[in-house]
């Protein structure tokens, strides 16, 4: 049984009603989104993956001709105190200068989330420093923490800060939601060392040996490598997480900008709203989800396939098959944003392609 | 010797100077383009295939900053006599009735090309009937012939049709060229009993076992499916094409359209302009131009992997990876358009995103 069910208070009533709300797609959409797919002018099945995702966000909407017209990414910042032990190649000050970055619309997300016609919402979750974005139209403040503890010493966090963090990406998802409807949303990360966590996270969920699941990173080298691997198999030996309590798990070697992730995701799938997940951190706040509400799995687009091989181990349990394989590792939200412009693509599909019979094409013989 | 040496008269030196005037890129660019890269907020090649687009676009336009205006994606339409041979699927009217198709907006790619912002230009290289497509812009008429001679019989065109094709493609870019300049080109098709022809080509080009390289196209069942295979067969020993001539095969096997793609390639590489090619028949068109002059290859972004297993045999000799794999098969340049918006977020990259010293962030230690 989850931590969250042995807490009480107002966070764990309102983090309980969420993943209560989250309720699988009535499957007798597929039916009737692939009649429809079937009757536009090509060969059926032919456009593949986007049929898919077209057949999905029918059933996710409740509506045979659903339209994408609000699209957001949510990137989550956050900082790790495991920093300290030298498991990443940059400086743990780069997660305030990016978080800064985003505000100006000059990173990788800012650029890609242009071309797909998408917002982003740059969210401090827990960064190290103060943030003043104070009047930023696209910032929100959740800060947890000054960053999680070195979980190689301590616990990360505590029991409350993981359910506050939960609570924050909840409320992030859903006060943008009620200034005006999100019809697609992303997710990204910010956070030196995130990579450390996550696949903590990952070996104590899953099972899977750390060194499969552990990789590069920002691009450490081969003894910073090795050294990372170690950091991480000492710390779950350590804590010795409960694999069935993503609570527990989170608390001991997680992340605030994960945990954020995992909470808009639930508002999302609560709110019957798509999820576009980025790379391996991103899969990672999913896979938390996931293991406290395995209904979300219905709502969930996975963006690319990560370079980092943790993420793996993420789409063997939820059983995804990711849109994109572009070799991408720089998270944000960045294949997130490439991915929302092919489901985006996919529901034009279902929306604009003439029928047989209003294009007067003769069908398969 | 080429085909194309072997014969004179004004096409012949008109497909000559095409050839003679495509270049290599500078390969020097790369290194320009890496430095450029490598200094944007980002952890170096992070940004994995998107950065491998963007250097060989700054190579290709000579320029660290690219822009891409005019997108046009050329969908090249003609019949096979060979489906006499009961090859496809769907009856022959369909060929044309998809170019009415396109020329109203509604078939797959007119969506798709709308959503990256591409034009679509409908060329008749060989449809069987006459198209009255008389005053729509987008409509060229280049028409060969009304359909090849069926393979199994005969040769499918002269080798004075197989030059007149490359001359119709290399003539449709120009035009469109010269009226406003073309960023990127794309290039699709159609045309019932394609893959057909299509599978014959590559396996007289690259000595692949027909079995390997032939695949279902629009969908057909089993007994049909071997019947094409043998088809196939015979007509290769029947015609014994020569593999190092590509105008001897495809005088034999081809089809006006495929022919078409490999001049609109070929013009395209003569003015350094980069080309998107759609699936399994595009990359025939572009096998094609390759034999022709090998160094087109500097120019071609194959769009993604088609479910059509042909296209693999020409993406090992090409020695290219494509960029998506989300199981199409539709053809019509449906493909290309999805990866010409990868292509266009990747040159944004490089243009929009800012630098560490622009955006005040450390760089790794």
């Amino acid at each position: 049984m989850s931590t969250i069910v042995r807490n009480t208070g107002t966070d764990k009533v309102k983090i309980e009603d969420i993943i209560k709300a989250i309720k699988p797609v009535d499957a007798g959409y597929y039916a009737k989104a692939q009649a429809r797919l079937d009757n536009l002018t090509k060969p059926k099945g032919s456009l593949g993956r986007l049929e898919e995702i077209a057949m999905r966000i029918v059933a996710i909407s409740g509506n045979l001709k659903p339209l994408i017209k609000r699209k957001v990414i949510f990137t989550m910042a956050g900082d790790h105190g495991v920093c300290e032990e030298g498991v990443s190649a940059y400086p743990q000050e780069v997660t305030p200068q990016m978080v800064y970055n985003f505000l100006k619309g000059g990173a990788g997300i800012n650029v890609l989330a242009r071309h797909v016609g998408a917002e982003v919402i740059v969210v401090d979750m827990g960064v190290k420093e103060k943030v003043s974005a104070a009047g930023a139209k696209n910032f929100k403040d959740k800060k947890i923490n000054f960053g999680t503890n070195n979980f190689a010493k301590g616990q990360a966090m505590s029991i409350e800060e993981v359910r506050k963090s939960l609570l924050g990406g909840i409320e992030v998802f859903e006060e943008a939601h009620s200034e005006r409807a999100i019809d697609i949303a992303g997710v990204g990360d910010m956070g030196i060392g995130n990579t450390t966590s996550s696949s903590a996270i990952v070996a104590a969920i899953t099972g899977e040996d750390v060194a499969l699941v552990t990789g590069r990173g920002t691009g450490i080298d081969d003894a910073s490598y090795l050294h990372k691997i170690e950091v991480i198999r000492k710390a779950l030996s350590l804590h010795n997480p409960d694999p069935k309590d993503p609570i527990d798990v989170l608390s001991k070697v997680g992340g605030f900008e994960i945990a954020g992730i995992a909470g808009v995701i639930l508002a999302a799938a609560s709110k019957r709203i798509p999820v576009v997940v980025d790379g391996f951190i991103a899969s990672c706040g999913a896979l938390i989800a996931f293991e406290l509400c395995n209904d979300v799995k219905d709502y969930l687009f996975f963006a690319h396939q990560s370079v980092e091989a943790g993420q793996l181990a993420i789409l063997r349990r939820i059983n995804q098959r990711p849109l994109l394989n572009l070799d991408m590792r720089l998270g944000e939200g960045t294949g997130a944003a490439l991915a929302i412009g092919i489901v985006e693509a996919a529901v034009k599909i279902l929306n604009e392609m003439a029928t047989f019979s209003e294009a007067d094409v003769s069908e398969e013989s």
